[in-house]
């Protein structure tokens, strides 16, 4: 195996948790003036490759130099809850135009529908809103819930699950996104989404924690 | 490090060359009713994996299982040749509307938008065609070199460049995908496409050739 070489921010974490460990991902995230969000995939690839150690409300230790990880093992702990992003919303009765809107000001190619419950009800792509808006109909008029996939034909994921089984999921179903869900007795709570462009950094922060 | 476990097309051709070796990748191709563009993400991680050695104007011999090669060797060795898509192009001439038709025919995210030497010009999204979508012109009298990216402001990659490079470009410049390019005296020649949907399948790939 060649020798891991960090990229400068893991670099930086790692010099921190060596002069301050224990620390909590917080602490560490406040000292680099980033979000704990921001920091997560750095320490989990730190983690994971097993600089850090990380114990439960104690926080990070300064593990030492280990050999590197196998990369099967390092891809299987890659999960959901450590790479996704925050998920946007729309409500059912929004019109495809506002959706549009939502669309450009958020920057993202998939939004996600729900009820007065804030639970999952449809997904809207790109694609399914560049499909309307060549139609002939007024954008302003027409409810999302009308162009939406809807439940069940909705493909999800949950943060426990490992990246490479959503990557899966994203090129069988041929899809750009899934929301990642918490299921509820009423149905399933929208808490992240994971994207291609997820899969794509997740893709070069391997790539970074394993440099030649 | 974890021993490799190939995924059942691998298995298959891993066979196909023990039986039949030194054989070419369209006589692999042939056997398993596919084609070569199919295989060559397969043929590419079993040559760097180190289960065969590839000779030019030969074929593909079986070189024994090595042991399993280091996961930054390996995807230094994942390059855009191996792993590109055909690029989907548009004429700059034609109608926003009909660059829309042309995406959903094909499927694809992004066009590339050539000129009558098939030199690139420029490049559309989806994103490009919704914003123009929803505006209150007359779809079918915009013509696509109105709204699209041109050069020198579009981002490309070359076939021999490694797939990490491409990646960090797709990230650091919020694109969805690059054209492959030959340099040509007279300019660009786009000759295949990197999107993320590449990357992701790549991830993927790299997860079923290194599998615990």
């Amino acid at each position: 195996m060649s020798p891991i070489e960090l990229n400068k921010r893991q670099e930086e974490i790692l010099q921190i948790v060596k002069n301050n460990g224990p620390i909590t991902g917080e602490q560490i995230a406040d000292r680099l003036s980033l979000t704990r969000a921001t920091l997560r995939p750095d320490l989990a690839i730190l983690t994971m490759a097993g600089f850090l150690d990380a114990r439960p409300r104690v926080g990070y230790f300064y593990a030492g130099k280990k050999s590197a990880q196998a990369l099967g093992d390092t891809m299987n702990n890659m999960k959901v809850k450590d790479f996704q992003s925050m998920p946007v919303v729309v409500r059912e009765s929004v019109s495809v135009y506002d959706a549009i809107c939502q669309m450009f000001l958020e920057d993202v190619g998939t939004l996600f529908v729900v009820d007065e419950q804030s639970l999952l009800v449809g997904v809207l792509s790109r694609k399914d809103l560049l499909r309307t808006s060549i139609g002939r109909q007024e954008l302003n008029q027409i409810p999302v819930h009308i162009i939406m996939t809807r439940m069940p034909n909705i493909t999800t994921c949950k943060k426990s699950e490992s990246l490479i089984e959503v990557s899966r999921r994203l090129i069988e179903q041929q899809i750009d996104a899934v929301p990642v869900v918490a299921e509820e007795p009423a149905g399933l709570r929208v808490t992240g989404r994971i994207t291609k462009t997820t899969i794509t950094r997740a893709f070069l922060s391997l790539s970074e924690s394993h440099e030649l």
